[in-house]
């Protein structure tokens, strides 16, 4: 038995989310079932990580088992024949028993972007979240830094998250805005269910002037999710990828190439 | 009677293009169905460029003729609940009788993304060209300079383009490699029917090696359109949008922001 790894894309729009429950359309059934026609068996894929319906992935990555003879690109092409034209690889990898798509990734990047223009974007559909009112982006990049670092992060899970612990470390967190775009670049260690889009909704409500910038500092001290915003819309989140040991010799999350900042 | 211009959004996938013609999906129809609305009379739309079919807009320009009183945001706003998601006005704007979006406009530009990369990109669905040859952008962007300047192109003009003329004044190009993508920004006074794509075709054969860079001006010079290459697809085009003599206020072309350079 070998083991595989392989980068995923994908356009969450019309899915359940990532993973296969009963009979509704997920990410994971769909890619189960055209890699299971490639590989001529049953085949099951485990995710770094399981997004929620609506998110977009530029770079998921999986592992799965099998024995069959396979090229790396057949892999990937026998998949991406087999799929919706929103689900793709882009890559395969042979990788040791020991690796584990969730376990062994050791840092994880969201990119969450906002389009706050007064008029929706036809271009944009489902592709980023639009906040017609004027966002102060320098107020909401003040306020977030106050959530770098390893903290309790209790006020910004979801209350359906099943993690042991709420305890997540931040490790980089860049708010720009560009022209009719804010973006948000987040990475930590792991995060809980909906935490992205709990603390972009949190800093909206600086954003928009209803909260002080030190109100996110009270947020996150509360561990209590009714103190913070409201959870923003999946369509502008992205989930640039996970990161692996070096020893792997796995691609690096890619440099996120929309909306061009 | 008033004379607006509006600038509108589009992905172009699904629609038969731009101009109304019989029973088809287009986008001037669907517009003047949901403007008409708004402006409670029936209304005519002229655009600055009929765009093909499958073909996207940042910021095509729009004039129409209207009696009605509206403030220039119940436009955007009425006709953008009233359109698919997949079109929308961005701003309207008051202008003298004497506009008029087609023959008023002194310049028009258009972006063509490529992706190049061997497997498929499920994100960039109708939104890129997926070349998956590997392409020597170099080589493309020195062979694409003979095309500056005033020329006859009937080379790269479709055989039903209607055009009294067959030359154009190429104004601006520049072709860059930008990661997986390949992108050409291209600015003239006007383009014959197929321009853009057929330019595209024609330096993609040179980019994959196929013919060497010289031969694109043994192409231009044999004003002769079985000379070229084949016309690129329509999935990759964005009319960027045209430009007005200054007299009109009129907002410029917007900056690309896709693929993100």
């Amino acid at each position: 038995m070998a083991r595989f790894a392989a980068g995923v894309e994908y356009v969450g729009t019309g899915y359940c989310g990532w993973q296969a429950l009963g009979k509704q359309k997920t990410l994971q059934a769909e890619l189960e079932r055209a890699m299971s026609r490639v590989a001529d068996h049953k085949l099951v894929v485990t995710a770094a990580g399981r997004t929620d319906a609506g998110v977009h992935a530029l770079q998921q990555v999986i592992h799965f088992d099998s024995d069959a003879q396979r090229d790396e690109y057949a892999w990937v092409l026998g998949t991406n024949s087999n799929v919706d034209r929103q689900l793709s690889l882009s890559w395969v990898r042979p990788v040791p028993l020991e690796f584990h798509a969730r376990h062994r990734a050791i840092e994880r990047s969201y990119r969450y972007v906002i389009h706050n223009r007064r008029a929706r974007h036809a271009l944009l559909v489902d592709r980023a979240t639009w906040w017609p009112r004027p966002l102060d982006a320098d107020a909401m990049r003040e306020a977030a830094q106050v959530l770098l670092g390893e903290h309790d992060f209790s006020s910004f899970r979801d209350s359906e998250c099943q993690a042991p612990t709420p305890v997540r470390e931040l490790r980089r967190l860049t708010l720009r805005r560009h022209g009719e775009f804010v973006v948000l670049d987040i990475a930590g260690n792991a995060f809980l269910h909906h935490m992205v889009r709990n603390i972009v909704g949190t800093l909206g409500e600086v954003g928009i002037g209803r909260r002080p910038v030190e109100w996110v500092a009270e947020v996150l001290a509360a561990r209590d999710r009714t103190r913070a915003g409201p959870t923003a819309s999946a369509a502008g989140l992205y989930f640039v990828g996970p990161e692996y040991p070096a020893e792997f010799g796995l691609p690096k999350p890619p440099q996120p190439w929309f909306p061009g900042i």
